[in-house]
Order: structure tokens, then C-alpha cells, then sequence
């Protein structure tokens, strides 16, 4: 069975491993105050070029949407949202859990445009009954989305003007940012994102570490006892040091972007061969997510060789799948899934 | 000013308040445990046939909402509603704020169907992440709904029937119960609503009373226990024979189906000399809320004299506004309503 | 049966009645929106000589608490309380259920002194895992207590001073605050307790109302966004205007003072006279709560007679009980209570 | 510095490095599905002579107790715990940021007794105002304590015949348990435990593993779907496998008994020689954790050399401090501690 399900079906990045062999026995201290999380964070705040911001490391996604949301919001605000947020959908009310309501705005493409933000916040305060409504706060979008989409550089500042205009924080969730930043149609470097965002997070899980998400916090208002929510929300892990390593290991020489190139340059190959071969797509995807439309029974006979995630009945004989590409993909699977595609159609 | 802006714009039921001085100076046990509330029960248990009902009262219908579906559901559950439902949009948050999601499904008309539930809860479980989702468990309906649409007793048969077949609690918010009882088209009864549900509630606030909220759990499973659920979210008022004197003078002569039966006869007035003006409607309502569309310049002069609630833009010069009857509404203010709106156009 | 076991077991003072009586078809805005509610804010503010408080009317205790604290924490701050704190042992866990720990100090008389807050606090900020712990925010105070002991000005004085040089809101709960208002050890005014915390309540469900607690909120941090969170924790009243004429009455012609020393006189009277009894008291109370220690077939007896609440067993033969007066208690059922004790010992 | 402050100063187990590295380019499924995960929770299944019992893998000790106390209790209900339990102290309120109080018992040793937990329960029940105080449900004990006291088997079993006959689960925090069990006055097994509680779980992160503590359910109450709740509470790791194959590994060759073993004998070895040394303790641990008392000009001397953390003052010139020892502890760091204290005793 070869995987192409998910973009954390494989361990991590060699680097790490052996890097965690050479510190194992180390004595550090724990909970993130150790050498390697001060190092893993300065270099995280050079590549953002943010020398003020505050960067924490967190264990998974779900954990570290709720962590960030929770410590921007009072009770009675919410955090906006496309309707197919990862916190929307797949995240098992996680946030809701901690008292807070997603505010859903429905999108094609799973982004937000600040056209939307905007009126959405000014119809709320127009209306004759705003306190009985969640009072937006927060904004929440994830780049790459969930649909595999991903923000240009004029779209990402001017979601931000709009923020700042209506008094509303910025997160973005990177889990696949580093798919993002590879892909040939972005123009956004990290630091943009830092300089756009209020918070917003570098994924580790689906980009080479074993695991492991790293907040970088640049608006003042959000850094005051964060450490305090981390803990509270489970995400303090005990050995700490093993995401410092992860994250310092995966920006040294450039490394993080280089295996997400490589994930990029294969659903692009992915993508360039399936489109020759007439095959549509659920959504117009740049990154490592691909959204092909095929045949049921195509899909029937790929299921014996491959996995892939099921994404939407498009019509009684199609249905639109996903497949992910990530750090660790190999080339002649991917040429093996596109030969097999070819064959079967 | 003459008001039509909502349903508790005036005081409550002279025979309520003749009530409450002829009590006021008795000794009671407080926390609804006076004989009051027993006697206010046992009647409201008696015209819903269901002797093995448990009732208990509170103060309004936010907090009635929470403790109803935060005592019915897990964590990880929530509820199934319309997008229009109150819980949903005016409650600021305060399922979420519990830690429950809002589940919400589109309709034309504020009403849930029998389909669209099963629907659902099928493609719920049928997902293969199911478990990052979150598990629909109780199904939220309110009867007259938000947009002043009623359930014909088929449609709460079925919906009913799929929320048993698929292991759903069906919850009917009855805020405004008299006025959907009362009016025209209504085919169902009070006993009907308690033998289709698992708990619904008999809105007080809205139909004669100062205030209070008359909660029928029928429901063996969701009986456990509801006292505690009760004080803690905040609805157990400590001289709560107010709340029992209330529904006992309520639900004597058969008087809460009288006073609904005026607000709904008003509506229905208004509704069918709107109509024989050309005047359209947002949405075709039953009962005491109508919802006519007006021009900007028509509203504006009527605004003049009377008050009454935005609902939605319809184009650049028409506006949808909500007028509301109630227990208490004035026959000659509609006439007068009726006669100025005719004046203008 | 003679109630003493509660100071809500009354309706209230005639005076509201006859008020609600003379409103009650008059139409208002809804949601503490109307001319009453106004009013009756200016009274109060007048009272605590705080013209720029806000104050908001709220039905019951719990709901209030939890509002109050719910607004003014973030997730991972607590409210230092005495253990015997009402927020910390009779309301069902309101105040957790909506995220927050309730921080205790063991007392031996229900109050909390500056030295134990200050203490508190800096252990917690001293601590080398303050971050693994809730971080003080806010004291919760009662005053009365639920002991029945008051705060003396230069206690409050003192407490207030160490709340503002540590970063920490003061709260005081005043459920029954015209009853420490009026009793004759009491130094503090109105005005002082406006003046010596950042938020505190005044309580009419126990002084003379049907329901309902004026919170008046002097510290600006406090103030915004507060409906918001009125109406998320179900205590933003439909009828508004029934706390706000409640309050209006209350604060006339220096009747809530008034009702207020008719039960301190009345609960001294108790006092006293069990004290010339040679009856010893569970907790020198000097308010409408008292505490007398009497032996358990005394109070089997006085059962047959009056209702009283249970306290706690102070030996195998021995019990403490608590008998409350109130704005209506009956002077003659004060001297038959007496007189039986009398006759039984 | 060689650090005794904690017991995740160091990496892990070598055998579980190895067997990552020798899995890492597999691919498996993700959120706990895998093979390893399978497999690993037979070989605890059989440990706990517990075929029907249900085994999670979850990364961290509070997100842990959060998971299963959340998933067992209904919001009006409490968790019982000593005091000093870390859900009481050391969680920063995750339990109280999810709903739920705790609800704490004095304790000398930081274990409860079945008499304490029977008298606080009847209690409970007992108060006329019962609904009004949060209801026991669930009793929470650690093994070893946070003091480092331990459960004899006839402890155990008298307080799990109390949680049933009483409608009360056990739940047993394990995070030490390793340790607990190694220790010279142990007498229980792990399959003692999985017959006295209702849910416990295996801690990894302090006993050989990078992190990671296995969840065992036996009532089957409790296992209906409690993977909806790890994952809402943040603790579903992507990489599931990578809890799988650290248990797998710390359960093969009796592995995690010997390691246990390994630091229970270093803690004896420490204890019986600063005994030897006349040196008293803050509380008579028989396990890892040790809680000498000493002159704070000692210890001023041994923070030179040695990390330790702080845990109480005992009186104006002597503190009670925490020694751990773990798997990784060496032995010549034993002695050398042991060494430097009788130098400069």
C-alpha cells in the first residue's frame, strides 16, 4: 500500500533523528526553557525577520488553534472563519469546548478575502441587536487552506488593513506553510506573513518533524502569559527540548524549505500529468493537496495499491479524492500512481 | 410611539399580577420547591397528557436553552439546528460558551426536516474522520420558529421518528408555543408536541407572564439530575414560586390558549389586510410575527409613530421589517397600523 | 410554620407591586433598555456617589457572579475567595462550569484580610512553576459573608489597596448588602464601597424585590462590552424594565436603607436575647443571619413551630443553626421564636 | 549541573530511538490506527490481565487527566482529589477551563481514604442543599502521589468498594507509576490496578519514553467514544504511531519494570543514606521523588553543583526539597550528591 492519503504517514526528517540521538542523554531543563528552544526560536525569528516576536512551540494543530484563540478572545467574541476551517470541521468542536463560537463565512476556494471580513464585521456592529450576537474578534484562515489554496501577498495585506481597521487579530495556520511558501504561484516570504499576521504558526507535524507547531506572536497585546495558556490548553510538553531540536534542525540550512520544494515540485508533477490527461479538479490547488475528480471505478481499482482521502461525491459515477505529497514522498510513486491513472483510464 | 418591535413590550397578565399580591405576603420555600410550582406543574402535565413528565420552571429562554442542551449532551456532542435558529444567532454565544457547537443546517423557512436531519447524521458517521467532527446527538427546533413558521404535526411526527431511529434527542423551544398553537394553520396540540419530543419548553416571557420559562422533559434519560443543571447555569430563581404562580394563573380557564388565541387573530388581520394591499412578505408566516416588505420611504414615515424590527434588506428601496402581536397588542393599533400604511401607499 | 430559614421567602415590599401595577401595560424597549432602568441607574449612582459607574440589572446571585468574573478573567486567571465563599460552595459549580478556579483561602469567619491576598499572590508570582498554576486576578469578597460578618472601612481600605498594588480586581458580592449597611457595627456607607472596589453588586432578591441585582461597576477596564456578556450568561431580562422599576422603588425615599434596618434591628433583637439565654453562637454574627448553638432536641422541638436551615454540628449533643430575619420578617414572630426557646430551655 | 529537579530531564530510552529510527520511512496510518499502537496496547492488555479494557495513547499527563475526567463527568459534577493532586495544582485550571471543579480533601500524604471519600460523598448527599454544591462523581488519585507516597493494595481495594457502592469512579493518574510499582514497599501489580480503578493510565513521558502516557479503560461506561474526546481535547497526535512504538518498545523484555526499578533503587539508596546522615524528611516517600530537609546554607552550597527543585520552608533556616531520580539517572551522580551533602554536613 503506498500512501498518498495524508502528509503524515512517515516518520521525519533523518536530520532529526539523529540529532535527538546525539542529545538523548542530555540533561535540559523542561516545558520550553531549555538551550535548544532559545536557539530553534531565534532562528524562526530571523527567518521572520520579527527580532520582537515571541515564538513558543506546541505539540500538534487542534492544541495550537485553541491555544492561540483562546488567549486572544474574551468570552463573548468569536473567531471568523471560512465555513471549511480546519477549526470549523475537523477539530471536534475543539474550540467551541473552550467557549468559543466560529463565526462561518462560506468561501469557494476555502479563503477569506477582506471584503468579506469587513462587511461581516461592520453588519455586526450595525445590528439594532450586536449584543445578542458573538462579537467579532478574531480572524482565523490557514495558508495553504484546507483546500489546498493558498493567499498572494496582495490578498494576505489586504486581509490585514481590514483587521486593523475593524479591530480584529490576524491568525494564520500554517500546519502545511512550508507547502505553501514552496509552491510556484506564491509570492509571500515568511516574513511577510509575519509582518501581515497578528500570530500565526509554522507547522512541523506535516512538514518533516515527528511532530511539533511553532507560534510566532508579533502583536504586543497577544504575548502577555502565553506560557500560562500553553499549560492550560495540555500543549506544555515535559520534554520540551524535543520540539526545540525538531524546529532548529529543520531551519538550519535552509532545510525546511528545501524538503517542502520537494513536496511542492511533486504535486505539481501531479498535477501538470493528470491535467494532460484530461482529468478535472475538485478545486484549483497549488500545493501538495490535489483534488482530482475521477471515475468511481477508477478509483475502485487505485484503492488496491494506493490510499487517498475521500473528499466529495461530485456526481452519480465521480468522485473528487485527495492526494498529498509531502517531505518524504518519493518520485517513483508518484510516477507509479500516474502510470497506473493512465492505465486504468 | 406605538410598539410592535416585539412580544414583551408590556408588563404581564393582570390576573398574574392580582395573583402575585394576593401571595406576596405568604412564607414559601424558595427554589421552586413550593406548593406553587407543584400545582403550576401538575396542570401543565395534565393538558400535555403526560403525567410522568417532569417540569421545572425558569426565568428566559437564553438560559433555558443552555440548560436544557447542556444536560442532555457530552462534550464532544452538539446540537443540530437550523442557521437561523436562536441559538445559533441571538444568544451571544451562550451554547458555545458551555463548551457545545452549533450544528447548523440551511433552510428556507427557520424549519428543520425530517430528511435533512437524517441526512446529517448519516453523513456523520459515514465520514471516515468522524471521530475529528463533531457528533450531532439532540436536535434543536423552535415552534412558532424564528421566521414565525410552525411544524405541522406530520413533520414533527417524522422528525421525531428520525431522531429516534438515529439515537438523537429532539428538543422544541417553544418561546413563542401559544402563538404557533393558537393560529390557523396549527394542527397540532400541546399533548401532540409532548409525545413528539424528548423535552420542549412553554414560553412564558412572550405570552402573558412577567417573565418565565415552563421546561416539559418527558424524556426518561434527561430527567437525572436537572436541578443541579439548573442552579448551575443560573436559572434557579430563589423565590421561585414566582415563576409557579405565574404558570398556574396561566394555565387556569384555559387562559394561555385564549391570550394567544387574541395575538394570533391580530396577526392574522394584519397579514390578510397587508395582503389585500399588494404587499408582499419576506417569508410566509402563521403566526404572530409578520414579516411584510416595505419600501425604505414608507418605513421611514411610519417609524414616525411606530416601532418595529429591521429583518433584512430586500432590494435598494424595499426593506423586510418584523411586526409582532402579542397577549397584549391593542385591536385598535393594528387598525390604526393598518389604516396609516394604507394612507401612505 | 414560621420561616427563618431563609430572607427570601417573602415576595416583596408592596411598594414594587403597586409600581408594577401602574406600569404594567405601559410598552418599553426591551433588555434593560428603557426609562426605568435609567432612572434607577442614576439613583444608584447618586447613592455611591460614583457618577460615572455603570450599573446593569441581573435577576439572581449566581448569574451575576459568574458574569462578573467571566468578564473580567482571562482563562487562566482565578478569583481568590474564602473557602466558605458562595461562589466556592453553593452554586453548582457556576463559576468552573464557565472555566474559572475559584482560588481559596481557609477563614476562620468568612472574610478575607489583606495580608492573606497579598501573601497569596506573591507566593504564586514567587513560585518557580507560576505559570503550572491559576494566576490570582480577582478577590471575591461578600459582604455580608456568608457567615453573616462584615468588613469594617478600614479593612476594605486595606484589602482594596493590596488588590491595586498587586494587579488584582476587588469584587463584592452583596446579596444582602443593606442588611451589613444596617447593622450596628457597620462603618462602611454605599459611596465607600463604590469607592474601595473595581466591581460590586447590590442585592434586592434578598432586600425587598421580587428578584434581581444591581451591579455597579466603577473600574473602567470592567465596563466595556458588559451586555455582551449579561446576555451570554442568560441574565439579560427580556422585560428589563421590571428590574429597572424594582431598583426605582428600592432606592425612593431611602427605602432600601429603611427595610434594610428593620431587619438588622430585628435580627439584634435575636441576638441579644439568646445571649441573655447564656445561648452561645457558632459565629459571632453581627447582621440578619444568626448562628446560635442549641441542643438537638431543642431544635426538634422548634421544628414543629419554625423552619430553620442547618449550619453544622458542633458536638454529639449540640447543633448550629441559622435563623435570617428580613425587610419582612414579623417583630411578633421574633418574640414567639424567643419566647419558645425560653420555654423549652 | 547534573539535575535531580525532575524526572524528563533526559531524552529516552535508547531502545525506543533505535526503533524509531528503524521505522521512520514507513508509512502508517495517522491519530492512533497504526499497527504499533494496535499491538502496543495488546502487550498492556496482557500486563493488566485485562483483555476488554481499552487502551489510548495520549502525548501528556495533564492533557490525560483532562481527556478522562472530561469525558466522565456531566457538568454539574466533580472531581474528587486530595488537595495537593496536580489536577488541583499544577494544571494551570485545565480541568476547571473545561467545566469541572475540583473538589479537594485535606490530606496529610496526598492520599485520599476510602473513609475521607465515603464521608465526603454521604455528606454531599446528605445537605439539604445539595443541588446546589457540585455533585462527587469521580474520585482522582495519583500513584505514586505528587508527594511520593504510594497505595497499598488494601488501600486500593477498600477505596474502589466505596467508588462503586457509592456511584463514584476511580481514576488512578499514573504518570510515576513505573516507579510506584518498582518500589521496595509496593505490593500491588498492574493488574491490581486495572481491577480496582475504573481508568488509569501508564505514564511514559517520566518513565523511559519521549513523552506519551497510555490510557487503560475498563468500565465500559467510559469507553464509548472516548477518541472523539482526545482528539477534541488536543491530544490525538497526528503521528500516532509514534505512542505506539515507544509502548511497544517500554513493554517489551519487561522493560519498563526494569527501568522503574532502576530509579526506585537509586531514591532507596538515596534515602536510607541521607537517613544514615540524620537527615529528616518532609514526608516519607518510599519512591522516586525524595523530600530531604535541609539547612538553606547547604543548599545554597549544592545548587552550585546540583538542580533540585524547591518544595516547602520548614522553618527560618531549613526547606524541604525535591530530589527525583529516573530510568536515566546514573548512579556516580548518586554518589556524588550523597558525598558533597556529608562534606558539607
Amino acid at each position: 500500500m503506498i500512501r498518498f492519503n495524508s502528509d503524515y504517514t512517515e516518520g521525519c526528517h533523518p536530520a532529526i533523528l539523529k540529532r535527538l540521538e546525539e542529545t538523548n542523554m542530555e540533561q535540559t531543563a523542561g516545558y520550553g526553557e531549555d538551550e535548544y528552544c532559545r536557539e530553534a526560536a531565534d532562528r524562526i525569528k530571523a527567518v521572520c525577520e520579527a527580532p520582537d516576536a515571541n515564538v513558543h512551540f506546541l505539540v500538534g494543530g487542534t492544541q495550537t488553534n485553541v491555544t492561540v484563540i483562546a488567549s486572544a478572545l474574551r468570552p463573548y467574541q468569536g473567531a471568523i472563519t471560512a465555513t471549511t476551517g480546519h477549526i470549523n470541521v475537523h477539530e471536534t468542536g475543539a474550540l467551541e469546548a473552550c467557549g468559543y463560537k466560529c463565526l462561518t463565512i462560506d468561501t469557494p476556494d476555502g479563503k477569506l478575502t477582506a471584503e468579506q471580513v469587513e462587511k461581516y464585521t461592520k453588519a455586526h456592529f450595525a445590528d439594532e441587536s450586536f449584543e445578542h450576537m458573538v462579537q467579532p474578534k478574531l480572524v482565523y484562515i490557514s495558508n495553504p487552506t484546507e483546500l489546498g489554496t493558498i493567499y498572494k501577498k496582495a490578498e494576505l495585506e489586504a486581509l490585514y488593513r481590514v483587521c486593523r481597521e475593524n479591530d480584529l487579530y490576524l491568525f494564520l495556520d500554517g500546519a502545511r506553510l512550508g507547502y505553501g511558501l514552496a509552491c510556484r504561484e506564491n509570492d509571500l516570504t515568511m516574513a511577510d506573513i509575519a509582518a501581515n499576521t497578528d500570530v500565526f504558526y509554522i507547522g512541523g507535524t506535516k512538514v518533516g518533524a515527528l511532530f511539533g507547531e511553532a507560534v510566532v506572536i508579533t502583536n504586543p497585546e497577544l504575548k502577555k502569559d502565553f506560557r500560562y495558556s500553553i499549560k492550560q490548553r495540555g500543549g506544555m510538553l515535559a520534554k520540551g527540548r524535543l520540539l526545540g531540536i525538531q524546529f532548529l534542525t529543520l531551519f538550519e540550512e535552509n532545510r525546511y524549505f528545501e524538503i517542502s520544494a520537494h513536496a511542492a515540485r511533486l504535486a505539481e508533477k501531479l498535477k501538470d500529468e493528470l491535467t494532460k490527461m484530461n482529468i478535472s479538479f475538485y478545486i484549483n490547488s497549488p500545493t501538495n493537496q490535489q483534488f482530482p475528480i475521477l471515475p468511481d471505478d477508477v478509483l475502485d481499482k487505485l484503492r488496491e495499491k494506493y490510499s487517498f482521502a475521500y473528499q466529495a461525491r461530485v456526481d452519480e459515477t465521480h468522485s473528487a479524492v485527495r492526494f498529498c505529497t509531502c517531505w518524504a514522498t518519493k518520485e517513483e510513486n508518484v510516477e507509479a500512481l500516474l502510470a497506473d491513472i493512465r492505465a486504468i483510464i
